[in-house]
């Protein structure tokens, strides 16, 4: 291939970045694809790396050693993150939200890879320097966010059923009371799923009474595994004695009965 | 802000880009950020759309008027489309994918970012000139999948539950025949998830019988909505007499009973 100019390597190289967030990327690889010395392509790196710190895009990590490389570790600044909260909550507030039974619709901003995209890069950033194996969450609403945040941290997800499928082979199945509904439930794993002694991390998009982080921490007993942190998009703390306090949220919501009123605000790890 | 030079320039414009897929960006918005005039903007993005083209990454449309801007679309060249379906191929003949019932287990790819994401955008390409309002899925495993197609058409994600959901409001059921099970079984979709009229292409992990495609086309009816594609990942071409036959995988796989090997190739939507 022709020789590229900077400004073209310099675009490639953020497009590949970009897109495999927290893999190690070797320099052989630019190298090649851009017919360019390893020495040029450091150059370009620094470039895009000062422009991404700058604008508070997310940083790069050079890793060295022969398994070395670089990698992208997405993040966003404070004003977005706020900003991002803010559109939220208005989102929330939106008439018709309330559905029979006092719930809060939140199908449509779960499922909208907008939304999603910049609530995972947010919720993974908190779990960034902790190792973590797996992202875990419980069928089916937390799904997309559970996805965004394992991809964002470079690591798999994992998805807990709430029954037992005949097409993932031998399974391990719990009983948990559910915060929801109040009743006894159950949660199954596939015990291919998952690696032995695994750090994980439970993504979901509501916390209600904490029941379910604490099933799953349960579960993953029986992996011989860790639950080592919870993160929600949006936190019910209108309810008292949850069984979880290891958790972060992006909004705080709270529904008032009397007045069949929504409160909701950015929460304490957003601002 | 002071003023960033050109190949600064076009390291913010194509991060931007690139995780806003089909979303129209005025360019004011760049303009803003990067403190530089409309025509400068305009010469960066020349360069990054010369970029993403010379090197099959995917392209970057204009779109004038009131309302215009540019937008990216996502692709990916012939040979990256291959190299990544044999890859795929590798990783299904890996030992022990068959689980009991000879079932291939799929979770591990499903639930894989680095492959997800990739087979999302060689199936959304496939869509991207049909004006598809909604990405429809049925819960669970093709639920990552679909999500990435959703994103990289710039459009919402819909997934339909198995059963019915207490959070989500009055919700249409329906009944069908599983392809896998061969059992009548339900699927269910809120009222408030889709806009009626809507053009839907249904996403999932594997194609057998082609019943599940057969439900939500009769399901879409009840929304006065129309299913004008499918896509997936695997196709099981060993079964006969499928019925639906409107749709692209990525690859084809059979399975042999007698002599239990399974043979898989990339299919002819892939070469």
């Amino acid at each position: 291939m022709e020789k590229l100019s900077r400004n073209n390597r310099v675009v490639a190289i953020t497009k590949i970045l970009i897109e495999t967030p927290n893999k190690v990327i070797g320099l052989n690889r630019f190298s090649e694809l851009l017919n360019a010395a390893k020495s040029t392509i450091s150059e370009d790196i620094v470039i895009v790396r000062e422009v991404l710190e700058k604008l508070e895009m997310g940083s790069i990590e050079t890793i060295s050693g022969a398994a070395g490389g670089i990698k992208f570790i997405p993040s966003m600044g404070k004003q977005a993150r706020e900003e991002f909260a803010n559109e939220l909550c208005e989102a929330l507030l939106e008439e018709g939200r309330i559905v029979p039974g006092n719930f809060v619709y939140l199908t449509d901003i779960m499922y909208n890879p907008q939304i999603v995209s910049k609530a995972g890069v947010i919720l993974a950033s908190h779990f960034q320097n902790m190792n973590i194996d797996y992202i875990v969450t419980v069928e089916t609403k937390g799904i997309p966010l559970a996805y965004e945040v394992a991809k964002s941290l470079g690591i798999e997800l994992v998805i807990i059923r709430k029954d037992n499928k005949i097409t993932e082979g031998p399974t391990v199945t719990i009983n948990y009371v559910s915060g929801t509904s109040g009743r006894i439930q159950q949660m199954a794993l596939a015990k291919k799923c998952m690696k032995p002694s695994s750090k994980c991390v439970f993504i979901d998009d509501f916390l209600r009474g904490g029941g379910t982080a604490e099933g799953i921490k349960d579960l993953l007993k029986e992996f011989d595994s860790e639950l080592v942190g919870t993160g929600v998009l949006v936190d019910n703390v209108g309810i008292e004695n949850k069984r979880t306090s290891d958790y972060i949220s992006i909004i705080d919501l709270e529904y008032n009965n009397e007045e069949e009123k929504l409160n909701v605000r950015p929460s304490a790890f957003i601002n």
